[in-house]
Parts: C-alpha cells; structure tokens; sequence
C-alpha cells in the first residue's frame, strides 16, 4: 500500500534525452516517461490497451507514440487518435496521463487522483536550482522496500559502522555523537547531530586541501513522507567554536535523496550531493559522486540482505532502540496518512510539511 | 484449462534419431517421446511410477525403456516388465501411454481419452506429403501461453510494424489492406486479405530473380482449434489482373504453424514453410527458413513481453478493434469445446473442422 | 515438519577457521556458528532482532559478535552486551542461542528444546574419533529434500545402475544381490546385504594392488532418524568363506553420512568414508574423497530432478516395490516421532536407538 496523493520523483532529465520512450514501474505501476517534440516531459500508462504491447517499444512520432505491435497511436492525453484499417475510434480505447512537472534536473510524477495534482505540493529544494551548488544527479536501483531506505536515513549511527572507511570515518561517530534536536514534523521528522573534534570522514578528505586536522562536523537530516531526504552538512575546524556559531572557513554540503517505490520489494533511489565550493571544474562533484556511489553500495548490501531476511521470515518482528524513535514516528505519520487518503482525505497541504507535531 | 481430445503436434521426426528418449511437456504433462528399434514412435509418461525419476534420462532398450535409478522397465504400452531382484510385479506399477502418429515429418500425440483418438481427426495439410512442395521443419520455444501466438496470426495487420523490415515490406499494409473475406468456422476461421501493387517484402526478395517490380501479393489464412495455422501465399506481378483470376508466372507459398502448450504460460512451437519453386537444391528453403526465424524473432519478443504483462497485471482487460473479430470468434470456439468437453461431449468429427458457421 | 528435538550435524570443525562467521540455515532457522576467542564453537540465531541485519556479516569480538549495522554486540549466550549511543539495554534485546557440541571434527547443533538437549542422544560413531581409521570428512548441498537422500541409501540395487562405473561396478548386484539381513529399529532400520563372487567395483579397485581378481562384497548399512546412516564394508578374496567368517586379508571402510534440512527443499550433506588400510599418507583417502563425489553427483543429479518432479506433479503419488519396505519403514518412524514431539512427548533415550521393532 503507498500514499499516491503525491509527487515522487521517477526520473533524471538526462535519462530523457535522443527521444528516449523510458518504461518505468513506479508504485507497481508501468509507466512510461518521454520527453515530445514539443520539450514537455509526458508520462502514460505503458500498456496498449489493445493487447498490452508496451507502449515503451513504441515510437514518438511528435508528442505522440504509436505501438509497434498492430500501429495503434496515443497523443500525449493518452487519447487514442489513429487505428491503422479503422475509422472509427472507439472512446473506451485510451491510456492514463499522470501529471508532470519537471524541476531542477529532476522530474517528479503524481501517481494519485489527477485532479490533486497541485505542483504546489511538490518538495523540492532551492539549493538544487541555485547555481552556487554543484552536483551530479544520480540513480540507483535496490532490490528492497523503499522504507528500509528510509530506515536507514533515520538513524546517522550506522556510519560508524557501515560507511567507517567511506562516508563515516570512524567508529567513535556512534559512541560520542548524539542527535541533540529531534522535531517530530507533520511529515516526517529533523534531526540534528554534531560530532565535535572528530578525524576528517574520507569523502570529505578527498576533496579538500587540509588532510590532517581535527574538524566538528554538523548533520542536518529532514526526512519527509513519502520518501523524500534533505540533509545540511558543515564541516568547521575543531575548536574554532562552530557550535556556538563561528563558520568562518567552513566547508558545507546539501545532500537530497528521493526514494520512489517501484514495488513492494524494489526502489528507485535518485540523489544529488551538492558542494559550494568547487569553483570551475568539476573534480570536486565528480569525487564526491564516486564517494556517495561507494557508501551506498555498502547500504545497499544491507538492506537488500534485510528485504531478503524479511521475505524468508515474514513473522521476523524488529526490537526498537532509542534511536528508532525518529523512524518510528515516520512510519506512524506515513501510515496516518495512507489510511487517511483511503479513506477519501485531502492531500496534506505545502504549508502543513514541516509544522512541528505538538 | 486445455482442449484435450485433440492431437497435437508433439515433436519432429528429426529430434527422435539415434535412440533420443525425448522428454518433453505437453499441457502441463511430462512426456517421454521415443522412437523403437522396431522402427514405431512411442510417447509415455515422463515419472517412472516408483519413485518419480525421469524415465527419459533412462535407457533405451528395443521398444522399452528402463528407468536407470532402480533399473525397472516398461515395455512400449507402459506396463512394467521388469524389477531387479523381485519376481512378481504389481499390477499398479505401470505408466501412462499415449495414441502417436507419425505424418509428413510431424509426431502427433493425443492427450485425452484414448479410447476417442481416432487419426482421422489430424488436421494434417496435403502440401506437407507432397514432394512438389519443399520445406524444412523447424522449432521455437515460447515463453508465452499460445494463445497469444494465435492472436498474433490472426491479425496480418502486425505485418506492418513488427515485420516491416523482414517479412512485411511497409507500413502500408497496415493502411491499405483490409481482409477481403473473413468465415468463421465451427473449429477456427478463414481469412482472405490482398495487398495490390506493393513493394516486395524483404523474405520473398531473396528468392526471386526479379526484385524491384511491384507485387500484388495475397494471403489466404485458416486458424484451427488447439492451435493449428494454414496459410497460402501468393505473390504476382502487379496489373496482372491476379485478383481476376491470371496468376501466370505468381509465385506461390504454403506456411503451417502449430502451436502446442507446453504449460499455461510457455508453448511448443512447430512450423514448416514450403515452397513449390524451389528445383534441386535447398537454397530457397534454407533462405525461407532463415527469414522465418528472423520474423518470428519480432514476434516473439512481443508475445514474450505480454505474457510477462498478463503476469504483472492479471487484471489487465484487454479492448479491441475491429480486426479482433477473428480472434475473439475464435477464443469463444475454444472456450465453448473445452467447456463441452470437460461435460464429456464427444470430440467434432474430423468433416465439421472447416464447417462455417452460419 | 522437522523433528526437532534431535542433534543434527550443522557444520564442518575445518568451515570454521580463522573467526569465520559462518551463516548456515537449518531447519528454516538462520543460524550463525563460530568458534570463538576461547575455542568454544557457539551458535546463534543469525538475525539481529533490531533491524534483522546478518549477525554472519557483522565482526567477531571474542566470544561475541558485534552487528555492524548499527554496533550492536551480543554475547555467547546471545544476550546483548551493547549498544552504541545508549546506556539502558532493554531485557528482550537478545539472540536465541542454540545447545553445541563438537565431537570428531563434526559439529552438532541442537534446534528444539535447550533444556531437552543431552549430549548422550548424539548418534556418533567411535571410528569416527579412533586414529586406526583414516578419512576426510566433506560437505556437499542438495537441492532436494533430505528424505529423498534418506529413500536412496535405502534401496542399495540403486547401486547397479546409478553407480554402475564408480561404486557399484556392475548391474548384476541389483539381479543377483538381496538384503539378507532386514532389522526394523524403533529410530530407524538396519541392513545387510552381502555380493559374492562380484566385480571389484571402480572406486576400490582404485585403491588396491590386486585389481583382477574375484571378490565377496558385504554392506552393513544402518540409517537412523533424523538423518543418519553408517555403513561397514567388507572386500574379501572370493571363495575364501567370507560368509561364514574368514575375513583374512580383507579391506574394510567405514562410510558415515548426515542429511540434515536446509529447508523443506534443501539439505547440508555431510559425510565420512573412512578406511584403516591407509599407512603413512592421505593417498588412499584422497582417491576415496574423489570416488564419492563422483558417485554422489550421480546421486545429486537423479534426487535433484525427483525434487523438481515433486513440486511440478504435487499430486504424484510414488509406488512402493518390495526393496522399499526399510524406507517404508523410516518414515513411519520419523513420522511417529515427530507427531509424538508435536505432542509434548520427550526425545527417545540414547539406549532405544538401535532397539529392535518386536
């Protein structure tokens, strides 16, 4: 069951390009996404409702596309406009449009009720179409359930494990550092963690120019239903006093992860990792997407190893730790609102996203 | 859900020499087809009753075959024989045989009710046994329930998009031709379809000398209950006045395919392609077998694919178009003899397969 | 439906070298097996119970393992010891563990009741810790279901056709050879079976210097629930009265092997073909090793298929013959025990093991 009143992203423009028919399962459903003639991002149900041949064998002829199988021809309403050998056409003959909106590289889908479909709604990032943060748009596919993602965003500790030689840098990340603000949003939840006087995580040393001092390092992680990641992160040298405010010389990242059901058991994983202070090449975003590919190759071998122990054992129930509470309070809010749109709710509105929960 | 008092094509001759025991599915059965030293096609059940293994991983023995884990053996009716090291043998030990006949290259096996398999109810074709017309039998697995490969011949207009480029020769035939004649049969249907002064498809250019003129080209179709095609060709040059009767210096082609369910979801397909222009060697049919394989490639991808999209989305409806009408006569054919049969009617008599309906 | 309250062999004392980790499922269970800093071999459920990480994935730290998700460290008993960022530990945070004991380089796990679980039920056998005889205990997986390995060391004519060029050496011992000896246990049965005058089978030509004579061949077999069979061969020089008790000069082997379920469909297959004719070297051993496997992948390939057979043709119904009476006999058995143990009843005594059925 997923929450569909809401935008998900389901494609990178660059995947779009050369007239591309992109067949895509979002939320078990096939989909197709292409880019027409006219430069407007479609998105159609992927079926020929004639036989069912995908749609994404077919071929753009403008907006359009015709099936390859019998040469039956959708514009980009879905409407059915030609029957090779026939007049007439028969209304019933026609594929479901999803509403578009494509913004910063990005392009998100809205699986739900189209009449909901408010842009509005969309949780974008301003950083991600500020010319003054660089990145490299990314995807990856993992063979889980999109919440075991979620999961493992909600609780920063597993760096010191999984990632201590990539994006962590030591152990001592899970013993000394705590989350020391957590808000329970409507939609999610912030969190916020400082690991004072720490080494300097491999990610981070590869791309700067001073390797050996101590640094204190800040994460501001917001995680948003339904599967939507922000995170602010600050490095400052130790002692300098960036916790009580001085940044000078710091070194920042904004890092946005989305994760789109593609079924129960498979997720679509699209991310940015974005810098400041690369300057006119891009070694920098180049360094850090190697370094972002590699972490999460280490979660992905995780997670997909606990989607896996999840379908063997499926009365495997987990035992929650003080640092599940944010998680926790997710899946409550997600479920809420899942229930809540069963049974006929509104979406939640823009405004609503990041309202603290009493 | 199978039609099972018929026959249906089961193997080619060529895949039982050399003492094969071949072990092959046929609706959902596991057979085991052989040839004896006797010189008689043999098909038995594939488990020996014992302990389960495949008696087609057994070993050949005059007409018998003995299971090679325990070394019992059965004689060519499927009665036990023989078990090492007892003397009396339960009457139960025996397994399942099944009425062959061998015709024209093709092996016939009857999974029904023995006591109605009566060979006069093959739909064999004449052209098959007949030395002026030349051909080579051949085989392709699908992945696919075969159905779906009927619905595929019952529709030429596909010729157009999935084989412009092998074995239909443009688009236009979608456009321009239309079945001339369509009969329903009690068993299946008829269809009739020119496509006049056309550009010579890609499958019929290579074996012919003169290749640029245009062609009037027809297709004369039949579709038989389970699964059995039968198709005349003929090729003239255009403005002859072909479709008035002159089909001096046409050349002609005969085309049978036979579609036999593996399982529910995969099917044994067999055809034979022939021609009556060939002369002494087989460069034409080498050629003709050649473009067959690279046409039922298209289609195969395509069956394949809506196979997988049936499984994905069982709830799938399918909508059709006018051109449907032969295949939906043809599924509701079927449905209503297996309904009769599975009430114990009597399997039609060989005379009502061409029979049209009123 | 396993038994469980039995000793099973779960593991090889050589897979677990150098702080293996070892993950192996047995009866359905993930189980982690290591041996730890104090040379104790220990078991545990290998799921963490936070996030159902694999504990066999995370770092070995004495005699406890460290999940290297989010840091969590259990100990020996399988209590957890730590975790990382947080002080209380909550009581139900705990691992199963599972009774051990490592006896003859085979390691025994315990899967039903702890309290129940007495090292005296453990079906050992003394040769296999006695320096007078040499072997090399191996390891090979199944993909069948152990009883389908039980039913083949049930049935020795299988000998004559699967082994006939590597263990068996001639389809004669199916005509000729009967069991003449059947005992029925109350945990299993026990067989004799002598060949005289015979062939030197492959395997053990192989291994000795006078490869042409004549030889009277005797197997002593006994198969114990769960899974459990022994079996002492006798090679003697034909005609020299072996069946009434000169034995001079003849070569025996001790063969032991374990079936214990990976799950309903999978099985660990352990073994031990021992010889006390084998001097300094391993070479005899060795040859010995290779000749198994090789008749063991006869095995693998015939039991495998049955499996496949099985889940195709649920309803196939096996057909018994008068040499399957001992396997008859064991899944009465197995069956009995296992109803009773669903019923609260307790494990047969060590001494009923090999008591005779009156």
């Amino acid at each position: 069951m997923f929450l569909k009143n809401c935008w998900y992203v389901a494609a990178l423009d660059h995947e779009l390009i050369d007239g591309k028919l992109l067949g895509r399962t979002l939320l078990g459903e096939h989909v197709l996404i292409y880019r027409g003639e006219s430069g407007n991002v479609i998105a159609l149900n992927d079926r020929c409702p004639h036989r069912g041949a995908l749609l994404s064998k077919g071929r753009l002829e403008g907006d359009s596309v015709r099936c390859m199988y019998h040469g039956i021809k959708y514009d980009c309403s879905g409407k059915c406009v030609q029957i090779p050998g026939q007049d007439m056409i028969p209304p019933k003959l026609k594929v479901r449009s999803y509403p578009v909106v494509e913004r910063s590289h990005f392009v998100w889908v809205w699986m739900g009720d189209a009449a909901k479909a408010d842009p509005a709604l969309i949780v974008d990032f301003p950083d991600l179409g500020d010319p003054n943060w660089q990145g490299i748009p990314a995807y990856l596919h993992y063979d889980a359930n999109y919440l075991l993602i979620v999961d493992n965003l909600s609780d920063f500790s597993h760096l010191a494990f999984v990632h201590t030689d990539t994006l962590g840098g030591s152990e001592e990340y899970a013993f000394v550092s705590k989350p020391t603000v957590v808000e329970r949003l409507e939609r999610g939840f912030r969190v916020e963690r400082w690991h004072v006087n720490s080494d300097v995580p491999p990610f981070h040393k590869k791309v700067i120019r001073e390797k050996n001092g101590k640094v204190d390092r800040r994460n501001i992680a917001t995680m948003l239903v339904p599967g939507i990641f922000y995170m602010e992160t600050l490095f400052a040298a130790a002692g300098q006093g960036a916790q009580t405010g001085n940044h000078v010389g710091a070194k920042e990242y904004r890092n946005c992860q989305f994760m789109t059901p593609e079924t129960e058991r498979t997720t679509h994983f699209f991310w940015s990792y974005l810098n400041n202070f690369e300057g006119e090449d891009s070694t920098i975003s180049r360094s850090l997407l190697a370094s972002l590919i590699e972490g999460f190759m280490e979660d992905k071998e995780i997670i997909e190893r606990q989607q896996q122990t999840l379908e063997e054992d499926p009365g495997f129930q987990m035992l929650g730790i003080l640092a599940d509470a944010p998680l926790a309070h997710f899946r409550r809010v997600l479920e809420k609102l899942i229930d809540a749109e069963q049974r006929g709710a509104a979406p939640l509105t823009a405004d609503s996203r990041l309202t603290t929960v009493a």
